[in-house]
């Protein structure tokens, strides 16, 4: 059952999202002051039975200096410098278990994936806190700190992935041209963002993007997570400009506008979580190269595997992960 | 239906729980190093169109200080100092609205409803931030800071309930020594914490509570927000210990075998986000005189207001409430 | 979620509902008879720990001589006539407990909340018969009598809120002409009924109200109570024509085309179960002077204590409530 | 999955249900005063295109003289004086269709299906009003009088019930010593008590019953629509002990423990409606000849066809149905 | 609620769907093939206690020669030929019991009811094994060989129905020329299907039909059991090409345009199983004599037994059942 | 909230399940004719964009000699022999995408997960036919062809199970006696059926394993797939003895009391899917070394990725898979 606009709607379709006039210096200021603070990258390795993959439990600092957690997969099987995968995860879980996600590390690239900060006590564990409290919110994580964009807990995760980025960047055996970011719902709206605010990455997934043309979503799905904001605002009246005026600094569609790495994007006409209109907000205004897959009777899972697939191909030759043969 | 034991077995069960060798000296550390804070009270009056009674925006100090925001509500017709109720509300909503919640001061006495810190961003608005971070967390606030008791945020929540009633006390219209706390809920949960924790309150109203026998809670209901605790369980298996330990600290159980207040408990016997089993977990240990109301029939809304008037009674001649009369 | 139109659409939306030729006689014998009976005002003083209020048992003889229960609480501190509110509650409920709705009394009104006939055995209770039976219905009371207007147990519950203006009209510290009507969801609609048969009250509060743009409501919600409506008929296929008859001598359209009190509307875009539509079907048409207030991200509550303060500000300089001053 | 006891602890199940001491003397008055009421029998032939069957609609006069509705199906091809099968419907809806239940015709009985007063606006309608009012109740019928014995609903349909056995052993063609009652869910339960209530009848199908072991009923199962009376209980918490006393008058268990007639009955393990424990509850006790039929693995639904095969093979020598070659 | 469009546009409706090229040669050479082989009929009665209807355990051997099992129902009052019915199940159920679905036979009609192949083990049982085998399919029966027209399930349950049609004017009691088929939901399609694939047949009767118009069923209602569709093509996300090509040799549309029968169609604008608009789809093509009931309360039941009273007026005089009178 | 028995309970409870007496010559008996038919293993090569990870399409005889397909995952950098993993997946999906599972292939063994026959439409496609078709079934898997024991699906998926470890030994780069088995669920069920019947494999992995003590598993859980079961015995009543001594066939608690693997275990205590107390019906009887673990906080994903550390640690000793170093 489609949820939202066919696909000829959807190809017309435009949302009516503007950024506010200093979408930009604020996020100058919020990286320049992030970047202030000293990397302290350290790499802790993990033991696990795996042969083929090296894991280790690496740590930077993000947002405020604030030590964030990530697991690193690398190939063991390795020579030169490695493209680098900078993964983001869905709502509420986190870097999950040393043994998940094996196929970046499998397919010849390093593989960073980093905790959502505060997250993680659900589906999959996380490891990262959020020492930054919180004004009143929806159970949740959504609507935290969400009356002032300076507040917000999403300033502090897309700062964060920047920095995971400047991370990887950072790694001696990684080559800092061959990066690209990649996530699933939540995970899929962090790596726009980071798409949007480092201008060099080289490619973007973004599948079944989260946080992209909020308002509309607000609009037309009353499903978890988006309702904690629509909770939110039933008990809270009065904040609906505030809250909107702080979703205005993290709305995918203005990263899309400013992103140039080649992007893949991927909807599912039957998400009820992430409708497959929001993503096209996004995907209409992207800058860079760009496709979008559209899967007609997949949900929130969009093209699972089928994506990672083709975008795997896709970035294959942009990217050029490690070969067995040139080891 | 029942969802938990029957009334025989309610009268003859048990818990198992046992509090932590330091509890004792856990909070009075806890509350000691809070009350290093001046209480800083400030009354700021509403404008209601209400005659009967007065309202003030009042902010305290709480844990670490933190400014504490709550609703006192005052009956315009009063002489004498006034006895004062110092209410706390139910899981995930605030203080709520000015007009709610007029039944205690038109009742003759002053009334005092302390915000969760932190929530109030559902249901009822609250207005207190928790400028306390957190480690990972399940979506809710009932994991936030629970792998280590002094993280916890009930350790400030119950807290600032301690504070509340000093700022009662502190106030010059009220008699210090006629204080009660009441809650439903959340609120019951929190106002055992603080009858426990305040050994000369006079009375206490705790309406199906929560957070009392956790551990046999979790074992037997699904629903939330007990829930919170085992989804976070769920994916943080290694954490059941710490998160045992730190609710230690905070069972109603260990409150109710140090109170000496005059109480009220009431619980339903269809209630199944807070069982019965869990109140009388607490009931069976209470240490100062207790009474049980038992509601066959009802859920987690116990006596609602019949539970109420019984308060309204019980509380007369204990607490003495000003009346037309006497002014 | 948004459950029905967006704004420019409710806006523009004009409900096809006609009002059958003969709705005025109709209305105007069945009050004729009604107040042939005897008001029959009787008011049993209630014990109550309140000290601010005055809660009264009151009975009149409303439909059919019948007599219908209420409470009425009235300020203890007053002097000269009082302005009166009657209340009318939700669906299913009744008049509830004496220590409810103390808002009006501490505004400083004689306040009078009415049982809607038989219900009351759900949520809150009741305390007032319907003697009249009833042909075979749908269990719930939407479908009591709805095969002929005559019969309609809204017939007598409309009938009864009229009495219950002629009855705080009738008693010596009520100023006649300082009459509101208020209601929440079915008490909405009561309140809509009866501000289109008296037609010299001063003031309406209709939040989210029920029973208004009947029809349309059953095409496009799915949910309790209007389903009611929708079973009868899938159950019973050739009462369509009759019940909608029926429903055409009690749909809110029609009252509010006849209603001169000043009228406050609310809604909330996300109400599924009253459609904000069918708000907006009456609004449009209300005679008097009229505002709506509009929540975007609340559902059946729609303003909750927010509309309860706006609408005691409103009130306030029409029905000039007893103040402490004047006393 | 089994929602009640196994089969071991249903055979050592007894219900500590006792009658009031006037039970008797109770329904003695109840269908005596009924019986001062002529039956006033109509039979009106209904059009229908069945050659085999012909149905008549029948009218006569229930409790209180009020005419209550139902089918009566002959089979055409018949000769001498029939045997009678009286049957009651589920909960909410009424006699249904003429081209329903054909199977007891076309088995050679005279077949009554009788309205339950007052519902039948759900599922398949009736046409019976119940001129009775009500006190307040919980939506539905389960509570409507329950406060009082008297004016308990059941009351009139049990004695409709009574009527109608009456009825069609008044019809010149059926033969008044071969008549028996049957029924599913709520129309066992009344089947049930007419066999308690008569003492002569020939056999009672009582299929799933309801209406049996009730205060053990709501205990365990919180559906629909047992949860009417919790809800009206969970509503009016001072009216338990009045409910109680009403119900012991209307308990199956009562009336099996009068019954002469040879019992069929049937259950399901798995019906979370009318849990077997009920029925076992009231099996335990009937007087008459008996056996019951436990259905492993079905719900409400129990035996379905297969009872009704089990019993016309158990019907037939004791009723001795008309049969083709008779004719 | 209304699920679809309302009848002004329902009207208005028209499908896109189009059948494929080599649809009428498929058909011919599957039923070509199916007619090689012997009908085998066999009639075994089954021991009742009913007095007008005989029934008897009827096999035929369907697509395949495969053994197809039916119960053939006889009033046991007959003179002369019989007209018959054949009638066709809902999805997952089967024949059912033999005391089931005796208004046919009473009617004066010889009636036999057909398996649908492989199903028969959920609601009401079944007798006929699918001896062919599957592709990977989706839980249920909707996904069985969807891959390949020739392998789809519904061609060998098609066939089934034409050899059911064959097999009843086989029979020296039945009158040929006098035969109708008839279904509710799945059995609708299938009857629809019959009537598309026999050009003599009487009559038609499909009550709120299923698969046709499959492809806006698809978009439009997320139910079971279209969503087996959907969700086979979530997972297997390259199939769709091959799924809607199969399913274009068995949609409803193409059957209808086909048809020369009379044809009763019913449907109910709240059924969410199969919209309306999917049946309209198949009217508005409907080659034959026509008619469609349009029932606006009710759901997939559509006009239940009112439908059947209509139908029965309406074969009456095209079929001329026996009558007891004839005879 | 605990599903079933809690830790002591489980430790001491035992099943009352008993194989039939010919449980052994039944199986002998299929896996030699299953073992007639060559296995006809081919290996086709799945180019992926994996540097580390070889897949192959492999495809052996099962049951019947009919082609089965699974994934082979090949580590690429290999010296030696490897040791073998086969794995069977959950209930309704299939072998996935090969980009799915990479972490035994990581960790240094040749993984082999099997499609279970007919299923792959759900979830994860699978891409193997069934070519056996079945008698009437409930919708779903689970009662195909189960009125007989060598008609039921299981027999022929736990045939093919055996038969993918005989493929696996059969590979020349695998050395046969290093194999183990592994599965999740349905996966853990054949895995146990596998070792039950495959006397000489190295280590089982059996989590949260269905198809143990069925019977137990019928009455205590509600949930799909066992519900599948209990609708069919709902529709064919009188199919219960012939369906549980089926059943007697496939219980692993009868592959457990014979197998000699060394087993690792595991299961959820809030397990509502496979209650934990059938997985210790099965791990109290197992014949060779044992382990379990219990998951307080769990539901049906047990210990999700935790169990699979442990697992690998486990079986490194056992099965010493090849190491980087070896290479």
């Amino acid at each position: 059952m489609i949820t939202d606009l066919d696909r000829p709607r959807l190809l017309a379709y435009r949302s009516d999202y503007t950024a506010p006039a200093d979408f930009d210096a604020f996020w100058h200021n919020t990286l320049r002051e992030a970047r202030t603070h000293d990397l302290a990258v350290r790499l802790d390795p993990v033991a696990t039975h795996l042969r083929a993959v090296e894991v280790f439990d690496l740590t930077f600092a993000g947002f405020g200096g604030h030590p964030i957690r990530g697991w690193l997969r690398l190939p063991r099987q390795r020579t030169g410098r490695l493209p680098a995968i900078v993964q983001f995860h869905g709502y509420g879980s986190g870097r999950g278990h040393p043994l998940d996600d094996l196929v970046w590390s499998a397919a010849g690239y390093a593989h960073l994936i980093m905790d959502a900060r505060g997250q993680g006590g659900d589906h999959a564990g996380g490891a990262t806190a959020d020492p930054v409290g919180s004004a009143p919110s929806y159970p949740g994580f959504l609507t935290r700190g969400i009356e002032d964009p300076h507040d917000y807990l999403y300033r502090r995760i897309f700062t964060d992935a920047v920095r995971a980025v400047d991370t990887v960047r950072s790694l001696d055996f990684v080559d800092p041209r061959r990066v690209a970011v990649v996530g699933n719902s939540q995970g899929g709206g962090i790596a726009l963002a980071a798409a949007g605010l480092v201008p060099d990455l080289t490619a973007l997934f973004a599948q079944a993007p989260f946080l992209t043309d909020i308002q509309r979503a607000l609009r037309i799905t009353g499903t978890a997570p988006y309702r904690e904001i629509t909770g939110y605002l039933a008990a809270r009246r009065h904040s609906a400009d505030r809250v909107f005026r702080t979703l205005g600094y993290f709305d995918g569609i203005a990263f899309a506008a400013r992103a140039n790495a080649a992007a893949w994007f991927s909807t599912g006409l039957c998400d009820d979580i992430c409708p497959p209109s929001t993503a096209f907000g996004a995907y209409h205004v992207y800058r860079g190269p760009k496709q979008i897959q559209v899967w007609d009777h997949n949900g929130h899972e969009a093209g699972g595997p089928e994506d990672l697939a083709i975008v795997l191909a896709g970035f294959d030759p942009l990217l050029r992960p490690s070969t067995m043969e040139e080891q």
